[in-house]
């Protein structure tokens, strides 16, 4: 039986890249019949990398039948993976985010979790010499899953592990990693096709602080101003997210890349107060720059209050 | 602030050497002050390999204080673990078992769990190179706990990756591994001092069945005639520790390690179903032998039916 390897829903480069990378390591080297699935469409940035790399574009799956072998990369979160997860025979999780439990499987399996920015970076480890064997798309899609995980190591959650493996990968293929990400960012800043739902959901996590569920979406980009040129149209479709998903609130926050800044929507008095409490911020109107912020994982979760 | 490492409850050989290996790594290679320390008092068996290694007893804690940070080792089940367990700050997680959800981190950890018969093969090859600077009694908890998890290669957990471990660490110590072994068996052989309850608790793991909680207990040894004399007295504290622990049934299984076989007791015709169902045996009287069965893991847990 075919091993489904897939990452989070709402699959970004690593979520789509790191399916990709391991399923070849599990066909080509280890012998273990492979196919790399996503949880969703992915988004602009991970669709360009697909085509850069000329790497087929994954099937999209929602659901996994019981027992099916699957290996999970890139989250160890129930809610970002199919609703019956536990049923399916789980082979092995390779990650880099926190425990959040729930998760079970049926006997002893691989499972390395690391502190680092992205997925890939661990596989390059896991996989060591015989990644000379890759073909270019496979580094290609490496390379790609830590620019985009790190933003060029701009972010917080950088590792020297990441840096290093990241400068191996660029010297091999050939690639400038300063042209090449600019053209990967840029690619994930063009949102303008997605409606304003879209955006909120396109790379948002649930978060909990004080009994208040919030839904924490991120987007990172070169160009804020496509997005928050939206913003009130975006704040009115909050209440509609919010309804939908049964969140209290959702908290945007536009992250430019370049300027190393993030600009939240303050829609209201909640999120305003979560912006004074979290981040020491004086908000006047209803956006607030919080300058430093661009990482959700080790800047915004840990410091949400209210 | 010193990181405490520690393994699960009633501690056996393997949660008892691989705090100590573990720590040593910590302290010596990483740089980062660490200590062991146990959750219980060490079986018989892992008595003996302190004092054979001429290890220091760590000291038993039974609670961690909140934001303490700590590495667990042998384990990922909170049941197992202080009953604050994720209010510590866990750091990492070193084990063998399968995920059974419900520990959750602050932040992304190091996590390595692997499909090995023992958590010290793990920490073998996270070590590396630098186990060449271990002291004897590191290598030789090392090799301890390898040949108590697997029975000296005999459980079918074993992987090749285990044993040519334990053959590199007994020849580079200049120990005979069958004389070895057996003396760590009849160390956990000598079970005359334990109480009823304490033979039953020793090692000992609670897993439901169709909405019934079983404590699913085994004794392995080299002479298992010494608990089967005390049968009638044992299946007499099967109720108390039932009614203490709020469990629906005992199930202990006296594992023979020479013969290979396992001898379940059957006190009433619960049992006798679970025996017959589960393992296709036909009982006949308070006792019946299972040939091949040595491992809960592989075995055991898997099969229950009733």
């Amino acid at each position: 039986m075919t091993t489904l390897v897939f990452g989070h829903k709402a699959p970004d480069t690593d979520s789509t890249g790191s399916p990709i990378i391991w399923s070849w390591y599990l066909n080509e080297i280890k012998g273990t019949p492979a196919k790399p699935v996503l949880l969703g469409e992915p988004n602009t940035e991970a669709a360009f990398v697909l085509e850069r790399w000329s790497l087929e574009k994954p099937e999209i799956i929602s659901d996994v039948a019981a027992d099916t072998p699957v290996v999970i990369v890139d989250t160890n979160n129930p809610a970002e993976l199919p609703a019956d997860i536990n049923a399916a025979d789980i082979r092995a999780i390779i990650d880099h985010h926190k425990l959040v439990g729930g998760l079970e499987t049926k006997g002893p399996i691989d499972i390395r979790i690391e502190p680092v920015a992205c997925t890939a970076t661990i596989m390059y480890k896991m996989i060591g010499d015989d990644l000379a064997q890759a073909p270019t798309g496979i580094k290609g899609a490496m390379l790609s899953c830590i620019l985009s995980d790190t933003l060029e190591f701009r972010s917080p959650t950088t590792t020297q592990e990441d840096k290093a493996i990241a400068y191996a990968l660029a010297k091999d293929l050939g690639v400038d990693i300063t042209e090449y990400a600019a053209e990967m960012f840029a690619a994930k800043s063009d949102v303008s096709a997605f409606s304003d739902a879209e955006l909120i959901r396109m790379d948002s996590k649930e978060y909990e602080v004080e009994g208040k569920k919030f839904r924490v979406s991120v987007l990172e980009t070169t160009a804020p101003q496509i997005p928050l040129d939206r913003k009130d149209s975006l704040m009115e479709s909050f209440k509609t997210v919010e309804a939908e998903d049964g969140v209290d609130q959702v908290l945007l926050f536009v992250v430019d890349i370049i300027k190393e800044e993030a600009t939240l929507l303050v829609p209201n008095d909640l999120v305003k107060t979560v912006a004074e409490k979290s981040f020491g911020a004086t908000v006047d109107g209803d956006t607030v720059v919080l300058p430093g912020i661009m990482s959700r994982k080790k800047q915004i979760i840990p410091n949400l209050k209210l």
